[in-house]
Order: C-alpha cells, then sequence, then structure tokens
C-alpha cells in the first residue's frame, strides 16, 4: 500500500460543512487502498484574526510568542477533521509538530523544517489511521512551537512526504492548479498541466500564492512529487515535477507572475569611491531581510550614486531602521520610499535559450508606455518593477506576447 | 522572594483591552517583588465555540480529539498575555502544558492531574521572567493534550501553586470574592473574608460556579491559600484556607448554595423485602454517575417503597437507561422523572455544633409553604430539594434567618 500526503488549505476546511466534505473526500483516497496522511490549514480567517491580536497588542512582538498564539489555528482543524473521519467509519487521529516531532530550527516566525522522524506517524498509518497533521508548525530545539511562515502548511505536507516516502503530495487549494498568470488579472491564463520544479521555485518566489516557496524547495531537493488541485472540483490539476518527467513539455515560458507586496526604498547621493551596494547587502543580510534589485545609478547631477532595492513591504520599516542607523557609514543624503510599485517576472526555461525573451520584454513595456524602474533576472526568470497602476496590463501583454494566451496553448 | 500565582478567568481577557489591564496587573505584583506564575483561560466564548464544533460533527465525539480542539484557547491567550507584559518591559514567555510538564491521566476531557514538575518553571522564574501558563490543559502518559473538565483552570493555577510551594494562588474572576449566597437571588448577600476548604469545597459541589471543585480539593489537600477576587477591582476577595488560618471567624454559617441543574429521580412501588436503596447505589456507581438525596418512603398505600434520589440533568438519561435496564431485578413499577426541582444547601462548621441549625432549616421553610422533598447532610452541609418556583424565596428566607444578610455582619 502507497503512502499519499494530501493537504487541505484554509477555504477548503473553512467551515464544520466543508471538513465533513474534505472527509469524504480523504475517505475515497483511504478505499482506493492508501494510507494516509492529511496535513491541514487553520480554517480561513483565524490566523488573521490571531495575527491583528498580536499585532493589536505590540508591533515589535516577540516572534516565539507569536508562533505559540498562531499555531493554534492548525491544532483545531487537526482534531475538527479526524473527529469527521471517525464518524464516517474511518479510523483517524490527529498528530501536533511536537508530538511527530517536526524538528525546526529556532527561527520563530519563519522556522525551517530540520528533520521529521517518520517512525511514529508510519507505525500508526500501518495499525489503519489516518494521520491528521497540523500543518504550519514545529518545535524548535528549546522545546517550544515555531512556524514556518504564511502558507507553510505546504511545506509541511512536503517534509512529512519525504519523510514517510510518500507516492506523491496533493495540495488541495481554492484553485485547480498552476495558471500561466494570475487569472484575476489575466482572463485569457490557461492551467498547466506540468511544471518543473525549478519554475515553479520562481513564480512562487515572484508572487503566485499558490504554493509556498519554501514548499516548492523542499520537493525539488527531495524529489517529491506535488500535485496542486481543487477540493472542489475533480479537475486533475498540475503536477510539479522534475524536468526529467516533463519531456513532452514544449513550452519555454511558463508562466507570468506580479506581485504588489513590496517596497522600492533608494538612498540618494552616495558618494562614488565606496562599495556602497556591498554594504547595503550586508546590512540587510545580516538582519535576515531579502531585498531584491538592488542597483546604482548616477544621480541627475552625475556626482553621486543612487541606491536602489525592493523589500517586503512588511520589512520595510524594519530595513529602513537599519539603514538610517548607518546613515553616517554610508553617506547618503535622503532615503526615499515607494510602496506605488509592482514586480512583474516572466518565468520558463526558455528564458535560457536564444530566443532573446527579454528583448521583447522590454519592447513589449515599451511600446506600452510602462516606465521600467528596475530589473533582476535568474536562468529562468526575468523581474522587472513597474508603477502599481501598470501592473495588470503589464502582464496581460506580455501573456499574449509570450503567447500564453489560452486560444494560444 | 516569594512565588506567587495568578489566574485569571475567560472574562478578565476577553479582548486585548483586557489583556493589556491584566498585564498592568501582573506588573505591580511583579515590581512588588514577587516572582509570577499567571495561568489563563481562553478568552470567553473561545472554548463554547470550540465545543459547538466538535458537537455538530459527532453527538460521539473522541474525547482525545476533544481535548485537542478545545485546549487550543489558552494557548492563544497564554501568548498574548506574554506579549502584552514584554511591551510594558515585563520579561515574560508562554508555557503549555505538555512544555512544563503537566502531567494528567489518560482520562480525555476529564483529566485529573497527576504530577506537575516545577523545576523548569522555577527556573525560569528566578531569571526574572513571568511565566504564563495555558490553564486547562495537561499532556497524558501517551503524550497527548488533555483536559480537565470545564473550570479547569482553576485547578491548573492550584496545582502549579503547589508544584512551585507559592505563597498564594489568586484566582481573579468577574465576582469579587465568595458571597453567603448568589447576589443574584439574595441582594443581602455579602462577601465573605474568609472561608475555610471544606466550607468553600461544599459550596462549589452544592452550585457555587466561582471555583472549579477539583481546584478546593488540590488547595485543601496541598494546603495551598487561595484567594478569590475581581480583576476588575481593587477589593480584597476571600480567602480559601484552613480552619486553623481561621480562629477569628466568628460565622458558624458561612453561606447558602442553590442549583436547578438537577434532575429527581423516583422509582415507585419497590417490594420491601430486597435492599434496594443498595442495588440503585451500586448501579449508578458502577457508571460513574454521582447522585445525592437517596432515601425511600412507604408508598400511599403502605405496602411498597417509593426510592428517590437526585442526578445532574446532564446525566439524567444515562441513569433512566440504567435503570431500565434493571427493571426486572429491582422490580418497580414507574420512573419518575421530575425536573422541577432545585437544591438549596446551608453551609457552615455550624452546623456540627449544638445551635440546632437543621431545626431552623425546616421551620423557615415550613413557615414559607415550601414543601421539602428531600434532606441530605454532611458535618457541615445541610440540603434540601424544594421546587424549582421556590428556590428564590428559599435562600432569601434562609439567609435572613441564618442572620447572613449584610446588616447582620
Amino acid at each position: 500500500m502507497a503512502y499519499i500526503v494530501q493537504k487541505f488549505g484554509g477555504t477548503s476546511i473553512a467551515t464544520v460543512d466543508l471538513i465533513k466534505k474534505v472527509a469524504l473526500r480523504v475517505k475515497s483516497e483511504v478505499e482506493a487502498g492508501h494510507h494516509v496522511v492529511v496535513v491541514v490549514s487553520a480554517m480561513s480567517g483565524t490566523t488573521n484574526k490571531l495575527v491583528d491580536y498580536v499585532r493589536e497588542l505590540s508591533p515589535t512582538y516577540d516572534r516565539a510568542e507569536y508562533d505559540a498564539v498562531v499555531s493554534s489555528g492548525e491544532q483545531v482543524t487537526a482534531g475538527l477533521l479526524a473527529i469527521a473521519l471517525q464518524s464516517i467509519g474511518i479510523p483517524a487521529r490527529s498528530w501536533f509538530g511536537w508530538q511527530i516531532p517536526i524538528q525546526t530550527n529556532s527561527q520563530y516566525a519563519h522556522a525551517t523544517i530540520e528533520h521529521i522522524d517518520g517512525a511514529h506517524l508510519i507505525a500508526d498509518l500501518n495499525q489503519g489511521r489516518v494521520a491528521i497533521v497540523s500543518g504550519f508548525q514545529g518545535v524548535s530545539p528549546e522545546g517550544r512551537v515555531t512556524t514556518l511562515g504564511r502558507g507553510g502548511s505546504d511545506t509541511t505536507a512536503v517534509a512529512i512526504a519525504a519523510a514517510i516516502n510518500a507516492e506523491r503530495c496533493d495540495i488541495f487549494t481554492d484553485v485547480d492548479g498552476i495558471y500561466t498568470a494570475d487569472p484575476r488579472y489575466v482572463t485569457s491564463a490557461g492551467r498547466l498541466d506540468h511544471i518543473a520544479y525549478q519554475e515553479m521555485l520562481e513564480l512562487s518566489a515572484q508572487g503566485a500564492k499558490v504554493l509556498q516557496r519554501e514548499s516548492v524547495e523542499f520537493a525539488m531537493k527531495h524529489q517529491v512529487r506535488l500535485r496542486v488541485l481543487s477540493s472542489l472540483s475533480e479537475a486533475p490539476g498540475t503536477l510539479v515535477t522534475s524536468d526529467d518527467e516533463l519531456v513532452l513539455q514544449k513550452k519555454k515560458i511558463s508562466g507570468l507572475a506580479h506581485t504588489l507586496n513590496e517596497v522600492k526604498l533608494t538612498l540618494t547621493s552616495l558618494p562614488q569611491s565606496n562599495p556602497q551596494l556591498e554594504i547595503i547587502k550586508e546590512l540587510l543580510e545580516a538582519q535576515h531581510i531579502a531585498f531584491d534589485m538592488l542597483h546604482s545609478t548616477l544621480s541627475t547631477c552625475g556626482q553621486h550614486l543612487d541606491c536602489s532595492f525592493t523589500v517586503l513591504a512588511t520589512e520595510g520599516e524594519r530595513a529602513i531602521d537599519i539603514l538610517m542607523k548607518a546613515k553616517n557609514n554610508l553617506d547618503f543624503n535622503d532615503l526615499l520610499r515607494d510602496s506605488d510599485v509592482a514586480k512583474v517576472s516572466v518565468i520558463g526555461s526558455g528564458l535560457q535559450t536564444g530566443h532573446s525573451p527579454s528583448h521583447k520584454l522590454f519592447q513589449t513595456l515599451h511600446m506600452e508606455g510602462i516606465e521600467v524602474q528596475a530589473v533582476s533576472a535568474s536562468d529562468i526568470k526575468l523581474s522587472v518593477l513597474v508603477p502599481a497602476k501598470n501592473a495588470g496590463r503589464a502582464v496581460a501583454s506580455l501573456h499574449t506576447v509570450y503567447q500564453l494566451d489560452v486560444e494560444d496553448c
């Protein structure tokens, strides 16, 4: 009998009635002859409410206590789903992170899974019980509850799948797969049957919210076959897997992502002499603040440099604090903050080949009259920073240019 | 420096603003030079909502999963109060039952604390941190979360106080102490400055809802000095302690309690020959159904016995089931159920002495025209069963007769 992991997100288990439906779905997998581990998120809305409580009490909250508070929602849904399964004749029990245990590091609020001992779970599964695991949570070396960052239940599911050597890991969510672009912005966006880990990773990193980035990294590292599908339909969804499995895949550009949740910070009038970009980089990295699009331009007077980069909007205040404390050392004049920006990214292995897709990108945006404020690139990703108000138009026009519209498929 | 335990109930921490107020109260205790452990309930309403979810999924829910679900509310408030304290400069951390650990037996949903290792808490307290403990929860020998029954946070507080040898245990609630009767029924009820464990135990057992009965038993067994006081006022509250401390106490009758949540069951026309009361007692005890006021009377024809007793209304159906299954053996005619009863209890060490307080009781009720349907007594308690509609009048008139009215104090 194969081991299967199924993860259900907050909208799939938002009410008692939905939990009953999920139980029926799990039951059918059990009756198909599988050992099933179910990973659950909190009921949708629960975690946001808890985060609001924490922020209301203290904007500079202790992250270990934040984790103590926000991990509770997944505890509730795990117990409820176990009861729902039992009530339809399927033996089940709930498992919290510390009970398995899911061992993480001590980076509270954004912990990384270090080890999962699958032995207890496997023993229980082999006795014919479904294991319901609280997603998003683990336990630190100090014996305290940690959380894996928003969307972390995806990572829990993948890590459990790796630990028990599961045949596949199904991520049930409120969309029926991975799309070539956000369908709310691009009506002609189409669902992908397959996507390579590396491409999915870039989509997640660049704003696609379907899967937490860490979960894709983990799946790639441990070769876990991920399937993204809807809990509300029977559609087959999108398989996220290795390139080897995707020999039939013809598309060179897999999709577009965009995000509005970054801010651009600009330090003005830095001296040209010093390695300012290096210093900024080190300052941010020392505080674990992720940044992108770090670059410098000659200031208008031609004498000094302006340095810009982007960070998550939620990290904006912290980044400004850090830079202001280093004002004398960096010797800048002003620190500007621009929230009115969007990052638009093109993702696909085709960027590695000679189709000059980057030329296409700049040409398209130029023709649309959209200003490109900054650029960053990897082997399979090209991101540009544009004014927020132009994000939708940029994504839609690029979707057409890269022949991703459904009628082109 | 002395160790102090403070417990805050759900109405005291029902909102973020109330949690901030509790933090200030704890801060003043820390600044007075004490090591403080705070035990918290869930925000009021939270546990009821979770219980509703469970019952909606399955009326015959798995109690271990019930505990997994309903224990989450105390996790939230512990983390939030830790953050609130930190934000006003008081070092604090949250502790869940399994982290301390609070070891219980495996009677899920109504577990009993078997052992608390205070070493981790004490080490943390001695480093100058306030310990915030999630009430109501523990961990079973199997490593699963247990709960102590509704109101169990009181017991958590007392057990922690015993484990760390605390100077006292303050129970903050929405009333400002123990009253001579329920103030909603008896406007002249007065607050007691002191009460003996044994008397408090009877008050709790007979319907006073201020303290969970198990918490008083635990306090008596371990000689923990309990104080019941309001989180909303500065009044000194009521001290619950041993008789030895109460040498100055003059009152012989401490208070009155009443409860409307029992039903009277009557088996009619039993043969006089058999030890019917013994058999009924054994049947109920075998199923762990607590009963009171078991007695028999000659039936009107003078040939047979009628046997009556009371049980909690929630246990009524179970008790009826058990008796109906034993109908042939017991040889009764009919089984009558009367929900329209109230138990009124007089509690105090004065019942042991020669003031004939029981005479006073029957005389008073007779003069008030209130029918006494049954009686039960212990050294320090005298309970009578009266028609539910007379409960308020019975309590008020007895309160006056026993000179408990505030103007008499």
